[in-house]
């Protein structure tokens, strides 16, 4: 029942959340869920290196482009609430501060999340120390978020939410493990119109494209339904624990 | 939803199902679910130590020991249909021949199942190689269900359905990765009343009672759903994969 | 240098060569090696599904579908010595003999490869116990091929070989670890005109031109050569051990 | 306490024991202990390389030549219960048949040891399917004897005993966890001297020699005893369990 | 050899050592070992959720609880020399300066531990990270400790002393590696007697106490000595390294 | 073809380069490459145990015998580019600041290396914090320096070269997983030589000079080049990607 849920997506940089996500972020609104999103930094240093190949850029021009680029991509997939933190990237482990800590713990507890969506913790993103940086801070985040002692003026603690992580760019390289496949196709259209907001990244629109059609392929073989086309993929940060086996 | 499911169980000795997955298999039943079981062998060799310290025990009186206390135990949990097909254990391996096979492959295509719960795949369960073996063969042959060229008179190809590993009895030595943990609240008293059939066993009696009562703590942990008391936990051996994140 | 080089590939059924090295072998034959391919089933009954969905279909039918195909894109691929051991498939295990044994390991000792390609062994294909089955029994042949005391007339020992895994089709799922990115630009449309002689399997031969895209993304951010199109991967049984740094 | 303790050594192949515990044997020895030696094979096809490379070399020649070495450098160990069950190897797996079981299975009874010494079976021998074969093998047949159900006539169950893995001879590549270091220091010469019992493996004995002396610096570097000279290394199958941390 | 050991325990929060490591400690300390603990913090935020549901509850009044419940446990278990370092918790990484660094050094340099007990190292603790953090951070100083170059007046290098990891609380789910089995028999009133100190945590009781039980149940079973009942588990930093095989 | 690649190699201490890659820089410089060192500290702290024990040592004459000894050789190496950098070590972790992290890329695109040899990343050293530190340092700069958006004046942005880690002082305790080995049998004697320059560690030479045999014992086994004498080995950060299979 994706009616009625709360969801939190964590992102590093401006366009992982749209890559990684942006088909069960789609999906998730269109069928009545609660979808927010924070994006931490808008990646100037670390993921923006064909707007660097533009005649003059500057760190404000890049930044101002990724932005329009990712309220876009928002917009198309149905994001109503998006804030951007405008951290530094590359690395973008020394900004997070116990203050960030801080504001993300706040933020945790105002949406009061049923699934938190980020960056993978059971692997390790080969090629981008920040995915991992920040996959490791939400998490503690979540965890102080749901302790009575961590005692925030105007907050009250949350109970465990799901965490799940985002397939990286290099997945076999990244000592990734899947554990859940999500059907997009009702959202496919939306996501591929969503990355064509990220111009000047033509080669990872094609990328994240057949990645999905790929996924496809397993998810229909893994779970029988000829009627899954398009899906992504994500890591579980913990086992399922209810009522009956999925 | 479990109204409607079908489940296929294959225990390699004559108690494992009721140990390992008791809970969740009367809870199934109990909620509608067509629970189907498959017991190897009656685990005269390898699990009746305790029988084989009465005086004058034989391979025959152990057999029949174990029988009347399995279906016992069966009938508690709410089972109709069990099967024993008394293959030798201890070691098992060399009688799970290529007619076995064919026989469960058979018994598969019937029941057709959504679920196979059987002995673990992902880790190795280090004191009991029969339960490695079963695992392996089980795994094997739902592959074949599945594959249309695999051609037995009178039965039809299966789809891809889902398998679930019991947690072993040394869980941690055993490199056993909890995928699901299982509510098993509402069927507790059945389990510890089904456990009780296995007379000569009471150590592990109080060893599933008290396993229960600690995976009931960690479900509560991790779904911070504070009803569940009880739980059972099982491996996935593959990714949950469907319409939403579980 | 691939001038001179000698290959041998074992495929487990009929189309596995195919789908996951035909782009290696094409460019290897192109360039100067000797390919040998020994094909151990057609694949009958694991990998047909799509032949037996045929009115009529039967084993010999299907069998000759396969043949038919296989050759052809062997043809394509410029392979001048196929073989074709015809044995039974799912499950391949019983029919992997110390007869067959000893037949591999006098081919490996005719054709004294250089590089053996077969299924992956670091991993273990989570669908297809046909492929570990080979995989594990390929490299028992390759270590006695290479022990003076393993004598049979007419052959002479080998000495240690380099051996690769071929990527399983759920890459991700079955623990591969990958070992060796090789550009197969220039024969990927030897490769993409050999998958289209599966005609039964439509769907593969898009799965694996996109794969091929894939892996293309990766071999050029890996390697920092934007010349590479198009890539195939191979796990590593044994670590490089030469002149240099590879 | 090594005084009393008894111990019972499984070896693949002519010379495994002596490799990878020639040391520890000694010591034992030399301590008081009661060691027993199984040597499943003669090695004649898989580890007799350099013998048959001497003019005239047949599989008798060879055996003679093997059992002549093994014998002499068990009686510089101090071994005086050896035997020799004369299986044919590369590959092994074959001949460890039920009856073969069922032997070893009534010597583990008759021996009663603490400690049983084999191959290793945490990780996976790259260069040596026989070992894997043979640990599995041995494990199993621990696991039986255990067993109150296995009856063989004139023996009587054991208790759970020891066991630990030769530490194989590309220990990085085989994934070995060191366990446990044992210090040879005493028993070294006698190592040495019953290692140049093979006089065809030259290149071994000074491989061994030199192993023993990288693993005497690691075992002062983790217990910091700097008496400690030479070492051997075996994987443990099971955690240790006593009353106190080792 | 209990009688005479030196042992430090590293605590990071105010129970951890009570209900991973009491038994052991108690069971040290009737022994004749010298034992000394450093509790980091009193786990004010992160491990006093029950005591924040009190009425009235502040910072100071959960710490005053805490400190007086661990002394009470403490004295039970016999410990005299006990120190809180009252660092702030949830998180401790930031905690844990060079000054701390060198506070802990210079403790393990004055009680010169042959045995060292801290929070596990080889897997990761899945919810606490508090306890990866001091986890590290021991091990960090330990290796400071042992380093002459490392020049703290008034101290002396330390020899390599043997390090072991608390058995976390959802074991199974933080890649714990059961090293070692410690039979508690002895000392199990004593450690149920002081959890009960932690008067707010009734079921955390509960569960040490249970978790005792089965570890009794395996430390039987994999060493064979049934009078053992009760146990303790730790994780090993480093192989076993001595005289013989444990 | 080694012949002009360049290579930049980062030492934490000032001997770490020599122990385990000194054949290869020798080897590497003989054969027409070009070289770079950066020595980050001389290990004053953490890896001049012995020169400590020399009477009135200080901090200031244990520098210069280090630095003293490491220029030697470095000079019988042939390096023609060595630089001190003089951070503190054990701990190294908090000097690896900004400011240090913005050389090291600076220099990174001042050599714009094919190959960057430093400490191992895909184990982890079970004795050294310090190495695990200097190797995800090392590869994070790595990273930030192929992309466009790291902006550091009078720098161009470089693009991926490829990373290898030194093998560990404790290989097997340290899960190091040998990607490549590397012939150094014609820089052995170089490198022997240049070890000797530590005149305070001869421990260590004969260790080292050691495991370059058992190297070269692996290398040919491997490789079935039986010309190998003494090697190298090295982790792989990545998988080889290329024109073919190396």
């Amino acid at each position: 029942m994706i009616q009625g849920k709360k969801m939190l997506v964590v992102s590093a940089h401006a366009a992982d959340y749209v890559w990684r996500s942006g088909g069960t972020i789609a999906k998730y609104i269109k069928n009545g869920a609660d979808v927010h999103v924070v994006v931490l930094s808008f990646g100037v240093r670390g993921e923006s290196n064909d707007l660097w190949k533009q005649e003059g850029a500057t760190a404000d021009s890049v930044k101002e482009a990724r932005k329009k680029e990712t309220m876009e991509a928002a917009a198309i997939l149905g994001i109503q609430d998006i804030e951007f933190w405008d951290l530094p990237d590359y690395p973008m482990a020394p900004a997070l501060t116990p203050e960030v800590q801080e504001r993300l713990i706040r933020k945790i507890r105002e949406v009061r999340p049923d699934i938190i969506l980020t960056h993978d913790k059971n692997g390790e993103d080969v090629l981008n120390p920040d995915h991992n940086a920040v996959s490791q801070f939400v998490f503690e985040c979540s965890i102080q978020s749901n302790s009575n002692g961590v005692r925030i003026e105007g907050t009250q603690t949350t109970k465990q939410m799901r965490l799940y992580g985002f397939e990286p760019h290099q997945t076999e390289l990244s000592k990734f493990t899947p554990g859940s496949f999500i059907d997009i196709t009702e959202a496919y259209e939306q996501k591929v119109a969503a990355m064509k907001c990220f111009k000047a990244q033509g080669h990872l629109i094609e990328y994240y494209t057949e990645r999905a059609f790929l996924r496809g392929n397993h998810i229909r073989r893994i779970s029988g339904n000829q009627t899954y086309k398009y899906a992504e993929c994500f890591s579980n940060f913990f086992p399922t624990a209810g009522e009956e086996l999925y």
